[in-house]
């Protein structure tokens, strides 16, 4: 039946609709070839000449003339079936197609009413491409209708899919290169398909392209036979549809058969859900095989230019240095396109060519998805203070921290359900994050078989789990770029993996938000636990608390770092973060059993100005301060409380201040970030002269980082991860860093000559307790009891 | 024939052999139990006791049996064959089967003297496992054997394929894990078999573990079809042989049959790539289904155990606080493995089991390769002096710094050819990084069709290039790992894409640097081209150079930074990095023609000092200098010393200090760093009081955090990237970031009040240029000619 239909001799394509159909490709063919050469002479109405042509010649051909013949395509689809469709460039340099693409459908000029649809407007619109303050070579957030950028390689198919999740009525055409196929990240995406329930949510049709070449290699998936090619998408779990060929009509002709069947498969699987069969859904995809470079120079002196890799860039070198005979094969290449048959006398698209683009929102440029910030609603977000935990008195027992915000978590599912605005995503670590309370109300989304003794799997849920960071952070990206909500929760060590993801997607929000037709998303809000301290079972491999380093590189108007120190302060930063836009905010908490400090109001009181001193555990109210001693991160918390409850029982005399800090960037200055304490307020907390004590989580370096050009930084000393760590016991991990309560009892007393000779005497006393502790855990594999069940008082 | 091989009734295994390999598997799985839960009683002489039980049960169960069933068959066509086969354990943490394979062939007491092969040994053995101070829960460097540590999941095929590559006869048994298979690098590894030679390389046997669940969730690859797994890997290109069930008898014999199959099947491949059929080789592969938890609790607490999740860990609970039956259960468990049949009466393996394993370095635990350094040979080099650039005098015209050294790269290719012990490896960039002078002597390896129109393709070669970052990375931690020598070239912004694989070959080092037994390997060399500040016409998607700002953060004796300003200093850097062992390199180098600085001799001066003063630039040798301008990075010394012309034509008596820095950590103090300049030499050249204008490569905080606790620390001011890019000129890179040389010097007249009206007027001025350079390159599309053709003048 499936084999009938997609290679039955009847004609999808009427033959007046494929002529104009190969006009419209013709036409995208032509401004692109204009994007990549021309700054005047546009419709090539007078001859060609030198000074028509760019200076500097940039940009990438090779990709665009096959993205073009898509995209004219999927035009074609979403008339005929009234489809709310996206298009999803994966392949890095595509630009010119989507620029040309939405150009002629007419989004471009409606977003830059500049660049009109007449011979001014093309010629602006050819001038601006890769040109100095001008649009990049890629699907750039500049470019209507892009929710991806294809700078960096790997990630189309995860935001496509992140953008179909709960969207049941969207189409994302993704186009994959396959150059992007051999990236790890694009390789383990095809199995999105096992995540993706057909009732609730929508549609990915992948359109992998097999354009043959790389910069200056083949490509690996276009070099194996067709039989494994179709092995391997069959073992991905999609029913493939192949379009291979270089003949312009028939492959129009199979292009736009390979669509009716798609599109009638796609209506398939949603049948089918509504009609359950017991199969998992074998959604459609399209390999489309074409010659890279197609339509373009053949040969350039001698070298095979189309369906090479030479094509990759610009084919034909035009310039006063380059062969005088290219500027006329350049003329001729663009003649080609017979670009008077498409544009008349103004420069405007024809008439009937106009006719194929969809209208309105229903344009791939404009499709309201594609600049998620209009369809973004805030969250109902319950009270986080309703899950406050009783904190007596500092110091009360805590049941891990990230485990009291997964009930304010589960309770966010729940009041957003209706609007299936919200999705927590996770290699396989939500549980371990002790967020588990979430499956109170919802379960994983799992469209593969379910077995008896599962847990929290369904067909429906808003969890999504795999074991790859780059699909949670891909996933997530495509959700928020599409005006949902979300959070991604992650081992603190391994969030490394999607640095590079990061950077991307911080790059794009600092981007847009310098255009004035993208509205803001909501932020991309990642939890960090199974932290550094607390990895001591696990071993080195899993201690790097560096993420937070990474991020802070990125533009301060989007970064945001939080490290509250109890449960109270987790859940006003959790509320925080989830009601604020176009951010990126790392929280780092702890989930283990901690002790508690603040009460839900000192914890509101506390977040709300980011740092501040701790006047419970402070005893210089009235008199002048001897040191500071700061902390930020949960275990440096502790560990500072319990150094200052030794200071303040053996060396009462000395004057302690605490300062506990929330938000990383309260340590920079005002002048470099939005956050940052300005100098008065900052020399006040930490004074100009006294020596400061700073338990950190992270890296000490940071701080200083941070904290260089304050008054009082040669007086800082920091404490921090500096990579010493194995199998150990917790605590035993802050003292192989330096970073325990005595090594920081023996900092202040090395810097404070007033402690005289019984800060003597008290240093070693410590020394002998840090020699007791090893001996301690290595006889019974445990910290010492003092160590397990200290607790603050006051 | 094959299905005949595979299907076939004739037994590989006597009755007498299968028993005896099941005791084997026995005594393995005994030992992994025993390392999980026990510290005193390990031969459970007498009745088991709560005071037997370590007090933490900590450690990983699942897919323990599994592996030990694995390492105990692979022991016998080990033996059987007379193959050299080495263990690379994927699955996260499969430490306990790794330890006990290793310990039944008598490797671990072989390097651990202390862990005697009786009672007190295994007491030993037991204890130290997941314990503080003892070893950890992976196949850690401690394990002799492990070239892997599966904390941080997705390496294990790249590695694997890395070590065979140019060891013709040896053969990588690679065990995946099903949760592993999940994330994006060990996804795209698969089709590393298209870029192994059957003749000059060697063989990885993956063998994919369905072990059906990860912490919480089943696993993707183990609910999909059997249909559907077969596709996806014969699409992969390989040939899978399944091996599914869980009753131990058959599931011997069909491993053995499988394993026999395989072994003949890669015999079969070597002998068709003698004798060539057109066809690319098949290698064999194994997809062993088989329960989690195989042979342990089947339910606890009327949970199921054994073939769930919740065998992940520690399957059984038993503490005081655990339920009273629990510690019987154990008991039962142990027992059920019949130790007393397996170790004599001292606690030693039985004879007659003993002889199972391969002996002397055939044993898996004590192969050669997985100590590379024991094998590492020194590379034989060129004199890099001979690739020297002319340079008449500084500013001297240049053709690329990388250009230049791909010459040098070249020949230490040809010059190590017969030795095939150095490799390069790139995403498809070795030509755009212009390196491409090695392939006037080797070629990309390539085992798919070639085309007529490719270029540098070959069965055999010593580059390798796929588009993925981690592939690369793998690749070449694996051929390190393995004790040879090779080089990653890469795009700046995009090795962001290996941070986290960075961390743990990092982590790696130094761990394997503090281990007796284990021998220094070569040196990780990442070559980083295609730079920031040159990334004008691809944008701000590809303008990152923050990995420098990762690398920093490992410790000190293992991580090195250098960025030469210049070709001779590049060939210098290279020479130097080729000859060490045992970190990671990091080489920030430029590709474009740039001017050049130093003739050879003053670049090995220069670069064997590492920071230096460049008398030629400087004018402060006979008076107290007034600013010290600092660079570091290739563009910033062309832009510092174009503002050092300006001043010193402007206002001839402002003393300038010109110092460059190569090597990176010469910033830092010699106390954090054996590169750091102490304080004494670092004050000689930055003075402690003069203001110094830094123009750094990367991202300007990574300087004030090397220097934070530098005597001139507040005289510092640091230009670099701070993330504002677009399509642009390659100079409006710098003029965006204000590390333009207009810039440089108004930061100069800024800090210099002595510059007076001619310092107010020389700013104006330079103002007025920057006005007229964004107005040409509006225009023009290109730098203006006087910035272009800029050059120094003595």
């Amino acid at each position: 039946m499936e084999k009938e239909l997609i290679n039955s001799t009847a004609e999808t394509l009427s033959p007046d609709l494929l002529q104009k159909i190969n006009a419209y490709w013709r036409a995208a063919n032509y401004l692109s070839v204009g994007q990549l050469y021309l700054r005047h002479n546009p419709l090539l109405k007078e001859p060609l000449k030198l000074e028509h042509v760019k200076n500097m010649l940039l940009g990438h051909w090779g990709t665009t003339p096959g993205q073009n013949f898509i995209y004219t395509h999927l035009n074609r689809i979403i008339k005929q079936y009234d489809l709310s469709m996206i298009y999803v460039s994966g392949p890095g340099h595509g630009g010119p197609a989507v620029v040309a693409g939405t150009y002629l459908e007419g989004t471009h000029t409606e977003v830059y009413p500049n660049i009109t649809q007449d011979e001014d407007g093309l010629r602006k619109l050819f001038t601006q491409f890769s040109y100095p303050g001008g649009i990049s070579s890629h699907a750039s957030p500049q470019t209507p209708g892009s929710i991806h950028e294809g700078g960096e390689l790997g990630y189309s198919l995860s935001h496509s899919f992140g953008a179909v999740m709960d969207n049941p009525d969207l189409i994302v055409a993704c186009v994959v290169g396959d150059g992007e196929a051999e990236t790890g990240p694009l390789a383990t995406a095809w199995h999105s398909n096992k995540f993706l329930n057909p009732l609730t949510d929508g549609t990915v049709l992948p359109i992998l392209h097999l354009n043959g070449y790389k910069i200056s290699n083949p490509t690996v998936l276009a070099r194996i036979s067709h039989e494994e090619l179709e092995q391997l998408f069959r073992g991905y779990g999609w029913n493939p549809i192949f379009v291979e060929g270089d003949e312009p009509e028939q492959m129009h002709r199979d292009m736009a058969k390979a669509l009716d069947y798609a599109v009638d498969r796609i209506k398939q699987v949603k049948y089918d859900a509504r009609h359950p069969n017991g199969c998992r859904p074998r959604w459609p995809m399209i390999i489309l095989r074409s010659p890279k470079g197609w339509t373009g120079p053949k040969e350039v002196d001698g070298y095979k230019i189309e369906d090479n890799f030479r094509s990759h860039q610009i084919p034909l070198s035009v310039s006063a240095s380059a062969p005088a005979e290219h500027l006329q094969m350049l003329e001729s290449w663009m003649k080609s396109y017979r670009p008077e048959e498409l544009f008349d006398e103004k420069g405007k698209l024809i008439a009937e060519l106009q006719a194929l683009a969809p209208e309105g929102d229903k344009r791939m440029g404009a499709n309201p998805h594609t600049n998620g910030g209009n369809l973004l609603r805030n969250l109902r977000l319950p009270d986080f203070r309703n899950y406050a935990v009783t904190v007596e008195s500092p110091g009360a027992d805590g049941e891990g921290d990230t485990h009291v915000s997964g009930r304010f978590l589960r309770d966010v599912i729940k009041e957003n359900q209706d609007k299936r605005n919200f999705r927590i995503f996770g290699p396989d670590e939500t549980v371990s994050n002790r967020l588990d309370a979430v499956f109170e109300t919802t379960n994983r989304q799992w469209d593969a078989p379910i077995a008896e003794h599962d847990e929290f799997l369904a067909a429906e849920g808003s969890i999504t789990e795999m074991l790859s960071e780059h699909q949670c952070e891909g996933w997530l990206e495509g959700y928020l770029l599409t005006g949902r909500h979300g959070l991604f929760n992650c081992y603190e060590a391994f969030i490394h993996i999607v640095d590079s993801m990061f950077n991307q997607h911080a790059k794009w929000l600092k981007t847009t938000s310098e255009i004035s037709w993208r509205r803001r998303i909501a932020s991309l809000n990642i939890l960090l636990t199974s932290t550094v301290w607390r990895q001591d079972h696990n071993g080195f491999t899993h201690q790097d608390p560096g993420f937070i380093d990474h991020v802070v590189n990125k533009k301060a108007t989007i970064v945001r770092v939080y490290l509250p120190p109890d449960a109270n302060c987790l859940l006003s930063v959790m509320d925080h973060c989830l009601r604020s836009y176009h951010y990126v905010n790392v929280i780092v908490a702890g989930k283990h059993p901690a002790p508690q400090w603040l009460n839900m109001d000192e914890a509101v009181a506390h977040c709300t100005r980011g740092i501040g001193i701790w006047k419970f555990a402070s005893n210089d109210q009235d008199a002048e301060t001897d040191v500071v001693m700061a902390c930020c991160g949960d275990v440096p918390t502790l560990e500072t409380l319990a150094a200052v409850s030794i200071i303040r029982e053996h060396l009462p005399d000395i004057r302690v201040r605490v300062i506990n800090v929330v938000d990383l960037f309260k340590l920079q200055k005002s002048t470099e970030h939005t956050h940052g304490l300005n100098d008065k307020d900052y020399n006040e907390l930490f004074t100009t002269d006294k020596p400061v004590i700073f338990a950190f989580h992270g890296y000490p370096w940071l701080v200083h980082r941070l904290t260089y050009n304050r008054a009082n930084n040669t007086g800082m000393h920091v404490r921090g991860y500096k990579e010493e760590g194995t199998i150990t016991t917790s605590f035993d991990m802050t003292v192989l860093n330096e970073m325990d309560r005595f090594h920081l009892v023996m900092d202040v007393i090395d810097r404070l000559p007033q402690t005289g000779s019984k800060g003597v005497y008290l240093k070693q006393l410590l020394q002998d307790k840090l020699i007791e502790h090893k001996h301690y855990i290595n006889i019974n594999g445990k910290d010492m009891p003092e160590i397990l069940n200290w607790k603050w008082k006051q």
